[in-house]
């Protein structure tokens, strides 16, 4: 008899329904069908073993995640410390702070009218509403607060602790920015300027000239300075954007300056995009092994889906089988409150890169 | 205080994450987010509606679903009398034969090295991989069971009736084919002869030069005599291709011979193509309408996701909540042995279509 | 001075705008940039070395490309033998049907209100409207015909030959169905069935029982022989769909009778369809080397576009560059009036495979 | 005879072959045709109508078009004033800075192995390559220079005019940088945090603590005094990302200040994103109406299709049409090299809005 090929080692397990699975045993049937399904199965698999491992996990989070409903599971990653840093575009955090300062998005259809809802002062984000006026609220209720700080510029992270912090003072209720003060994890914002909470900030020079300044280059000495401290680390991106690649600058800039740094340990995608365009949000995470974002050795994958759908499985599958993982892990501990944030006790500057030459390592 | 706008009724309500939850709870917390999310939640409420009303339920499915580990996912739809009609690609009853045959696909990469595949006879599937010489034992098993048929033309829904009927007493196993054999439930392949199944009857001729003759006008006319037999439907289409716009003709086919049709009450489709190439396949719900393709006032969703993340999640999700609704569900009954298949007794012609005018009605 | 990699050879060169470009100056300038432009520049020169090579070249067709304004470029490839063979879905060829019958296809909007199109009996294709009493009048027109043929099964290339000849003969004008008829290159449609053409076979039957049989198994016999006779062959492909896969399942058949067949030598697909949900329509060309579709040393493209950009494009281009070439052009000729083909003088069989075996060759 | 519908009032006019074409020609035959051809043929005459309004057009750059050769098209559209301002990624600005520089970027492969082009230090976007080692000569020259300013917070506006000119100075060679410098456009780059223009900056503050400020702040309130000084605009999209939000939010904050605006009277997009998922990339300009981007009168047309294809062809096209239409175009007049920008003669405050009252106006 022949002999089979080496490349036919491990069969595809047809998915077998059964009621009353969870979405952790449905997650489980799907490591062994294909596509996508099997590549979200693999996701979980890996945050578990990122989890397992001693790394600084960093999120990405792009798209209209939370004006679209996921901001208390983006919420609940950071209470429970499945992320370490949240990296975002200043449209989820912006969206976050609406609902947590008690107002709503709607359910709509991507087949309004749009020249009526523009009348009723509505804004729309494909299938979802949300008032202008509350928006105009949530831009005074920024610029208000940003009129109070010292008149210095701050890094985003610096100004996202702050403004948590007002916000958990303010309204008790849980959300991304107040969940993020709460567990002392640092959020990055690098385009802060193009979102509503940039616009916030704008609003108030208005009143104090030398009000909102933001140190947006600091940020990236600072991030990058956290992986120089700490350099193993994993990336967990959904929907692409500025922060999947301000995840991976803060790794090659490490890189930069110290030796120790070689690239993510892990990294997970959940992207709606595509590699063939040349666009970074749809880069393969082959191809950022090229660039020394990843390891090469690195566990990876690349899910193509929509958050909304793999997220809400995904996050209820590891809400089973995740909290022993979590309840063992050693996370690094942040202190956010001052200019100078730390990570296990050491100082994260924002002025210049720490320098590991070899002989230090 | 402003009166709110009459746009602004239902607010989205954030995902809360638990652990333990089951497939079904997930899609129920997943119905008040946004975006696909929300479309695949809506799929389940609108799939169970179907369930309840008294329609005849195709379902349609294209790509690599089978060879990609969803076949017994199909099958148990199939089987549970979720849907009442498949219409299938040729490639996808083929890869479910191959496996209810014993033989299996394989885990692979899409990073393959094609040509070292090639020489060693693999055919790969995006991450798939399956041999070519079981392929090929397979092709000779369809053209020497063709050239047991008689010799004239079958439908491919008698056709593909008889091949399940040699599967199940060859193979006693569950798939597909088999499952739609012993559930009494008819099979369309509009597009065989694009197949491996057509190349397997194609071979049958080598043998016997009258055999491997398929009907497929003929299979134009039992679709639309199904439904104007029974006018009541309703659509699942997963992937587009020739099988979603194979139920939409019978459809449209139907009422030009019968004023009770008038188009699916129910449609659901999940796609990964989009409208605005122009393409069928991802032609929206919306345009089937233009087309009486679809009830005016018909409950319908479009869930943009890769089947191989939605099906799973959707027919677990049903496996809980569906039994009840199933247990009293009226389904229509056939018999698919014979030349003419009957549906609820009455002959369903291949030769002519069945004219209802106004006053037989 | 470090040396540079050998992966830094050949550099990008940036467009240069100018006014007054020719698109055939414009794809060339496009061989240097990056993406898919790049890709789309290499189309047309795999598509010159197609030409100036002696192969068959199969134009595979799906997506509504007729409907969309196209069917004019096809009906040019064809009268001009850029192509020696069509591979169509129906509905392409029914729309081409539709305006050679001095109908038209008219512009719409994508945002149009779909109940009020059905109430006028407006069918839309995206952005596209056309009268659905014309489509009947086209259904009646077809059905008419096909009343009128011997009462035995036609296989789609004989039956759209005639079809063709009837068009043609009838009208006088220019297309797809009467330029293939005219230049004597045959067509498939191995999904007759789900078409419009194929529910006119149908109606033809209300008429006559024994008429609209279609021998579609036979189109599977014939397509191999093509290649057995002329082994050496290259696939266009827009829009991927059955076409497709017809078309290099016809090379997968050649080469399991005769050991001359070994895949296409070129490959050229337009599609807006992707690889990573396992489907046929986006599969990469790379793949198709693992089924031994495409010889592994086949010159090859993938253009991710879609095709009333890419291809108003690149046939402008090639009119412009491609006539000498042309006019050296070997191509294989055909007859088709009859039960038989014939290639280069060759019958070529619809009931059984030509067998080469290896000391014929 | 029944009435035409008032549907059906424009044919498609299916495309006609012709040798010699220009792009020109192309595209206005295109305009009659369907789907996305269509659509960029619309793009061509929305633009014309731009250059011969009294407006100021925006031109968004986001995906990696520099490196992917498309930077002597932007650059040339600068030049020529069919824009008055960019917004652009800091990637695109940086790839042009380092081809402008003398270096360049390579033809790649998609299929590349990563891991060898890691060691080599090739950096790897699609199928197009870098040198590591010369994109670290770029982020010392960058470094150098920004070391070189004044000690304060720089819009990135008045940095890109700096870099600018010290590029053209040190160079004098075409790019995008040294065009906008040379015909006084200005270029804002809200996420210059998330890119090596950003690092560089970044590295500047290790030799000089004080060095290395942006006012990311400031540019929000510039671009949208912009707009209020000058109310009537136009917005050019190529790929989405930050540089779209980022004109919108310019006039949904001048708005915010001004009775005057509006929304853009103009927009055309590129894009390969979908609005399905929610994210900003790829939503409709029917939305941005609803939130005030766009007037509802605005002409718009949005395409779906690659820039390295559709930008080439477009900016050819223009090249043939336009000239006398840009002849006679009033342009805004900028100056660029102070702290303050001006337009038209009139101060644009980075410190605070302009506001204009009713009675002002």
């Amino acid at each position: 008899m022949k002999k089979k090929s080496r490349f036919l080692q491990t069969p595809v397990e047809p998915f077998q329904v059964e009621g009353g699975l969870t979405a952790d045993a449905v997650l489980s049937r799907m490591e062994r069908i294909s596509f996508q399904g099997r590549n979200l199965a693999t996701a979980r698999r890996i945050w578990l073993k990122m989890l397992e491992d001693d790394v600084t996990i960093f999120l990405g989070m792009a798209g209209a995640l939370s004006a679209g409903g996921l901001r208390l599971i983006v919420a609940h990653l950071i209470a429970n410390r499945y992320v370490d840093c949240l990296v975002s575009t200043g449209a989820n955090l912006y969206h976050d702070l609406h609902e947590t300062r008690g107002q709503r998005h709607f359910i709509g259809s991507p087949l309004a009218d749009d020249a009526a809802l523009a009348e009723d002062r509505i804004d729309r984000v494909y299938d979802t509403y949300a008032s202008e006026e509350e928006f105009i609220t949530n831009d005074i209720w920024i610029s208000d607060f940003a009129a109070t700080l010292e008149h210095r510029p701050y890094t985003t992270r610096e100004f996202l602790h702050q403004l948590g912090g007002h916000l958990w003072n303010t309204t008790k209720r849980d959300g991304i920015l107040t969940a993020a003060y709460r567990a002392q994890v640092p959020i990055f914002c690098p385009a802060i300027a193009d979102s509503s909470i940039g616009m916030g900030l704008s609003q108030a020079r208005q009143k104090i000239p030398t009000a909102g300044h933001i140190d947006i280059i600091g940020d990236i000495v600072e991030s990058a300075n956290m992986i120089i401290r700490r350099p193993r680390t994993a990336s967990v991106v959904l929907g692409g954007g500025t922060p999947k690649n301000f995840i991976n600058q803060a790794s090659v800039q490490a890189e930069f300056y110290s030796p120790d740094v070689s690239g993510h340990r892990y990294a997970l995608q959940i992207v709606t995009d595509v590699p063939h365009f040349g666009g970074a949000s749809g880069s393969s995470l082959e191809e950022a092994q090229s660039w020394g974002k990843l390891a090469t050795d690195s566990a990876r994958v690349s899910v193509q889906a929509d958050a909304t759908i793999a997220l809400p499985l995904l996050a209820s599958a590891l809400a089973t089988s995740a909290p022993a993982v979590l309840a063992r892990r050693k996370v690094p501990v942040f202190t956010l409150a001052s200019r100078d944030m730390t990570i296990d006790g050491q100082i994260v500057s924002r002025d210049r890169f720490e320098e590991m030459n070899e002989s230090a390592v």
